[in-house]
């Protein structure tokens, strides 16, 4: 790794021309986040998570490590298992194979030299980490976790299209469920069905689906169990699927039956919090005020004391990502970001409803990437 | 927390009797959790990570701490979801609300004056350690993941019990894909087959399951892709399910159509370095001892450079525990231990076979979990 940085004066945008490197999209951004490595001077970054590895180079390996600098190549290391799948893959990339862990270290000790502030990973394991700390104990090391959630939350043109053919496999899923889904049914049977039908798509789940029959509904993190799904009650369904990499989420609360006044009732407020925060996104306001929003229409109608989570999360590689639509995010919004919006009022022993979308900041407002209608009622 | 210690002076079997805590089980498990922390002289434990939380009370939340000191009842910490049910389902343990983080860690700073070292999970994240670390700084931290992975390898007659019910789920799932596997089909139709099936039996995967048909199979780590199975070729097919949170684990390598000579040749001979393992493991013997008496076969059978990978790994609540059947693995071989038994050899561009079985050590050898037959020929 010693006297990299000097001998590599191209910068990937030229490499790329010449076709040695992976795509463009992957081009782009390390050279942004080496932009915001120069801007918060950090010399140099240990990206350890699969996530991120994959977000920066398009490769997907259980393990490895992307070592970016300001400048010149990252280098990227793995073991025996990847090493040809790398080389084949990430064109331009410097391909290592780790050494034993000791010798490894030693390798990073020497190149640290020229290191004064180093970046880690929040969500880094203590044991990867500290070795590391006291390989390279001369420098300081800070959190990048920020920095990179900042630069995943603008997404690209192609994250977009993935995002979009994500929730499409996700509205079709649901539908399909709604023809499947019966009165009798306990949420386990209904569980099994979503997993036979997501396998049938060969799709993946991006969480574990949450399925709350009748009043279950009203906890926001019910676990299916043998609770049967009764005439003339609510079903909430609260899931996503993962299409290339990313992620899908939407919630619907759907009546089988004639829908009692309180269920409406109910549904009318939260579906007005939702559709009041979907008008007021756009660029330039922040996160915190559309959660406000959502919650000012929740609290006149009189059930503030029952919306007790934030609005929304960004979506992405990930199921939950940065910024969120919660009361202290102060995230300034930009074309390019997808926000779940999705109010909720939970009362025990009563009713609980939570509707789900998910948001794509545009220019001027924002496109609804969910097209599953908002209110339905299926016979029972 | 401070004034717990002095002021519970019953023992966790003594409360269990008075039926105020969870199951014997956990009980067990807490109290020799606490005779390891006082062989070690570690004051305190912070356990965050889901299993071992799920280890020692029997309940799984996606949140929460267990802090366990050398004497008296633990603390568990969650947030508002699962307030109710910890309350519920964890009787004896003392529950508390986290607060927010500064309050937090002024709790525990305040704790940990009489704390000189403190034991952490190694796989705790960054960001949550540093915190922590600073909080408690007047401590000595040290990692606790040997400590506890160790009590993990020793398995309960309930765990046994659950590993036997996923060894057989997995078997009765096998037994129905070669039912319908046939020549023709891609890797990934395959894929979608197993899910289908597995979703439909309720079942969860305990990995990704690798499925390599012909020549791919001497990739340890291949992903299902376009490959088409095809007549006179091998399959190799390792998978898992997971029952009541415990894992399985098995590989076979099986043939459609007429075995050639060379196929049977490897197959013959990883199945001997198999069958001479297991017939090893006996309590008293070393893991690196199987290892090397499973690769001394295949050595002598002149493929020793064609067996890259360690002979196992544990199994349990995770794919991967402790030990392994490895060469730097010296743990002795106790009764109640679950590891995988499973050789291989991966010729490029020729053939690549592994069988792999679970072996529960006994008080005189092994009992085999796994009931599928090694040698699986099909038509074509």
């Amino acid at each position: 790794m010693v006297g990299r940085r000097t001998s590599v004066a191209r910068s990937f945008q030229e490499q790329h021309a010449e076709g040695k490197i992976m795509n463009q999209a992957h081009v782009k951004r390390i050279e942004k986040l080496q932009a915001a490595m120069v801007a918060a001077n950090v010399d140099a970054i240990f990206l350890y998570s699969e996530i991120n590895r994959n977000y920066f180079t398009g490769l997907t390996t259980s393990n490895g490590l992307l070592l970016v600098e300001q400048q010149g190549m990252p280098v990227f290391y793995t073991d025996f298992r990847y090493i040809e799948v790398a080389n084949r893959t990430l064109k331009g990339i410097e391909i290592r194979k780790f050494k034993p862990a000791k010798e490894q270290l030693a390798d990073y000790s020497a190149a640290a030299t020229s290191w004064k502030t180093i970046g880690y990973e929040g969500n880094l394991t203590v044991a990867q980490f500290l070795p590391l700390q006291e390989a390279m104990s001369g420098a300081k090391w800070v959190s990048i976790s920020t920095m990179v959630s900042a630069l995943r939350s603008v997404k690209s043109a192609d994250e977009i299209d993935a995002m979009r053919r994500s929730a499409a496999a996700n509205d079709a899923l649901f539908a399909d469920l709604m023809d499947t889904f019966k009165v009798g049914m306990s949420e386990l049977e209904m569980l099994r069905h979503f997993r036979m039908k997501m396998a049938a798509r060969g799709l993946k789940e991006s969480f574990s689906p949450i399925l709350c029959a009748g009043t279950n509904a009203v906890e926001c993190h019910h676990e299916p169990d043998e609770t049967i799904l009764k005439p003339n009650s609510e079903l909430l369904i609260d899931m996503g699927v993962i299409v290339d990499n990313y992620c899908s989420d939407m919630t619907r609360t759907v009546f089988f039956g004639e829908p009692t006044a309180r269920f409406r009732e109910i549904h009318d407020i939260v579906l007005n919090a939702n559709q009041t925060a979907q008008a007021a996104v756009k660029p330039g306001v922040r996160c915190c005020d559309i959660d406000a929003i959502a919650r000012g229409v929740i609290k006149d109608a009189g059930y503030g004391d029952y919306f007790g989570h934030a609005l929304g999360h960004s979506v992405g590689l990930e199921i939950h990502e940065q910024p969120a639509f919660s009361a202290t995010c102060e995230t300034v919004l930009e074309p390019g970001m997808i926000i779940t919006n999705e109010p909720g009022i939970y009362i025990p022993g009563d009713v609980g409803v939570r509707i789900e979308d998910l948001l794509l900041v545009t220019e001027t407002g924002c496109e609804v990437l969910t097209h599953t209608p908002h209110e339905i009622v299926l016979p029972c």
